[in-house]
């Protein structure tokens, strides 16, 4: 296919690599233009601005670091709206609240064109070995006409319904329970070292049994060492997905008592000066909020 | 070991005939009789009271209800506290609040006994099959003496201290880690269902990856299939744990935000009458919470 | 009418005063034997024991401290309920859990005597003036008997129905109610501390107007200028208050989580050493959660 | 003073009725024309434009409805940015976001113009009357300079600083402390139904001594009536609030749990068709959620 990737920063770069490695026609553009050496040297062609990496394309794929980026790369003058093709398909693929991607659904719409969100679940290096899962929303001919990226990008596709904005608050909430599992066991840990128990002892019961999986397996590892400096993702970034999933249920008119508590505790950690720490570090608030740092 | 045992459930069943196969001398008691005739016939003496199942024994195993039937069976007249030798170890496998262990061990104590915390993770039929995780509270010689136990009855330990309370407090934690992943379940449930999208697709997500696990496969499943009828374990009964990780939160001073989320969903589930229902009716709670039902 | 009392402590005191002041016949009993001098003085006749203080008796007031001293010194050997004739009452002054009056009323029942409950609403230099609100729960031939002695007690009496632990619950809620107004006021000064506005400028408009009363003045004031150790009511009984109401709320089958709220605050307040302090210290625990001390 | 004032809705009308009573030189503009009438007949000279409203005027007063309108009139083309001199004022009466007076603050600092917050505390009969509180945010001498408006229009002011967003902040803490009350009042009346407590007793009580005050006065008393359908301030409006404050809060890294609490009753209210009632219905969605409805 004929793909423009707009976004290349670390899991951008590692999913742009998979579509060249499917042999698809493609063109890459960043802001900050050496993100896309690599690529370039790979055999993707580096367009000199966004509408370029529109122009004649049957998919672009955005890869965004926040709401406004989206806005501002899609909907500002010569953005992808303006340049995309009648019937092209913009497929999002960054984090973003569902308010955004459904007024971009309609600008879209009112454009010809067709939005798909694909929202990846894994790392970089999981994006690199093509392993991702993708959530994948929007109508049923648009995400088939996406199916040989899909295939080339990740291991499985999880097809939430024809709304685009139906993918983003499955991608919310994946990381939402994520959260959740991070706070429940920042308080359990704290509650077992009110009783003089070392948190190695629960940290090692838990992965035994019911919660043997990676969500407590690394997270409950990097609580248990306190390793709240080799950061994979920030309190911060914690903070901004939990006023995302609560924006969401907002929307929706629907109460997530869970989130509050997350984001409570990400605010605290935050206002403690932990923003920049892994967003695990939640349990060291937890700690704080019980008198035992 | 000469064993008694006390509580012949379930799970006290299960955990009895464990004891027996290892060729230890057992005597068991329960109050309501003809729970110990399968017992009976596999070798275990049937004792006729509280002290004649603690007479002579170098241990004796409690597997009871709740705080009341442990006070009553151990504390009241010729209970265990009043029947055992001065020296023999009372092991407590039922749960209970970390409050009623501590003036368990203080009342042992003063009668010159040992009382060790051994709390069961695992189901009845785990426990027959002698693979039980078993977290085990108390002062180090004593544990080690009843290591010959605990190896016919687990496959592993999780020592917590010497204190017993510190098991309790464990496996409070442990559960009220399961409540809560319930409970982010149940809310990110709703919240795909108000984005239109089958909870069967956010479970496929979940358990393919960060939550592979049985804590979500389990109940997530039970939760898509709203079959709240096939009752593993109650609502009430998880209301009663969520109020004893409170209470063991409470006395430690520590306040745990998403344990109160918990127990008022599980609250709301029982004033609206699903409180003999499985516990993961906690996700139609929540629905209903938000409009959904 | 003749009348025991038990429990003469700052509130019992001035209570008493109060009955003496009617001309009723006064008994009054108190473990530590000095605290009666002084209504000695003012002519009661001062027990040698509960028994003594029941003994002929139509009504006999307790003012305890918490559910174990109730417990003991109605239900224990040679207490109220032992000692007290049939068809007497017993009126309980004190704050107490709504399942430790339950108790009691099936206690007094199944001896043939009566419980009234009759919380007092105001401080001890109301009571001495007569001043107090009284929230009154009982069968109403019973709290028609005790109206000589609501007269020269109260001001004004609150009736809740016929069971006793109906005047409880409406006390706890009332309590309750004053414990989320001092939460609310310690969020929204730290709300406006964050924004560099003086809690007194907050202060200044709440109570000029929609808050204009003594809850808001009081307590507003207290926070204001951080006289959290000019001590009212201590952060540790606070604590006991809404621990009580979540047992009334959760044997009721009602989440309340506003009560969680501030009991979370107060859990925390206490965890990091402000127990003894005036409960508004909430505001400063809020502050701290926040980062602002 | 050359007044314009921008939002003739019921608050707008009674304010600018004020300023015309005081003898200023009064310019109205509003986008339905017909609401003007009046103020037109006392002598206000109605504009055709926003710009005409600014043009020659010291200061410009808005009352807008929300964030997006404050936006579209300010800082739209030819909007209020546009038009007014520098160095005259824009005096923002309505209630908006922190960020978006921030945002307005500095677009005016850019333009050499003042931002000055001036929110009004009471409802359009006390504006009426002159009798509003005001809570007044910016540079010390833009605030002087606007003295002889809040003469005729207010009561009294209360100064949270040189920056307007403080006064903002300080206006959505009174309303969060409104609804934390509402909310609290909820819970309490809940309570005292489970013990069979008509709510009209704990009203009595409430009101008679701490929390006699027009917050609980007023709105207990529709509790008490479910009158819920003679609407002061919609459940929609509060929920708008509360997501208002919550986001000052987080701007600040600030957590407020019982916000919280308040916007997920809003929410559950909203979301079981209540949106359209007088915010109090909080109280009927809190019975709601323990079985009592």
């Amino acid at each position: 296919m004929k793909v423009g990737f707009i976004g290349i920063g670390r899991m951008g770069s590692a999913i742009a690599g998979r579509v060249l490695a499917g042999e698809h026609d493609l063109v890459v553009y960043n802001r900050t233009p050496g993100k896309t050496d690599e690529l370039a040297r790979a055999g993707a062609r580096v367009a000199a601005s966004i509408a370029d990496a529109c122009r004649g394309r049957e998919v672009v794929v955005t890869m965004l670091a926040d709401d406004p980026a989206l806005e501002e790369v899609t909907l500002g003058e010569a953005g992808v709206r303006d340049s995309l093709a009648r019937g092209a398909i913009h497929m999002t693929m960054g984090t973003h609240g569902v308010a955004a991607v459904r007024a971009l659904d309609a600008a879209h719409s009112a454009a010809g064109q067709i939005l798909v969100a694909a929202h990846p679940v894994g790392r970089p290096d999981v994006a690199a070995a093509g392993r991702l899962g993708l959530i994948v929303g929007g109508p049923p001919d648009a995400t088939r006409r996406c199916a040989p990226l899909f295939e080339v990008i990740g291991r499985r596709t999880f097809q939430t319904g024809p709304e685009p904005a139906s993918a983003t608050a499955v991608k919310l909430a994946n990381n939402f329970l994520l959260g959740c599992a991070l706070e429940a066991m920042g308080e359990a840990f704290s509650l077992a070292r009110k009783y003089g128990v070392e948190t190695q002892v629960l940290y090692d019961l838990i992965t035994d049994g019911l919660f043997a999986a990676p969500a407590y397996e690394v997270y409950g590892k990097i609580m248990v060492e306190e390793a709240y400096d080799q950061v994979g993702f920030t309190a911060d970034l914690g903070l901004k997905d939990a006023n995302l999933v609560l924006a969401a249920a907002d929307l929706a008119h629907l109460p997530l008592p869970s989130a509050n508590v997350l984001r409570d505790r990400l605010l605290g950690a935050v206002a403690h000066g932990d923003g920049a720490r892994d967003w695990a570090v939640i349990a060291r608030e937890q700690a704080r909020a019980g008198g035992l740092d």
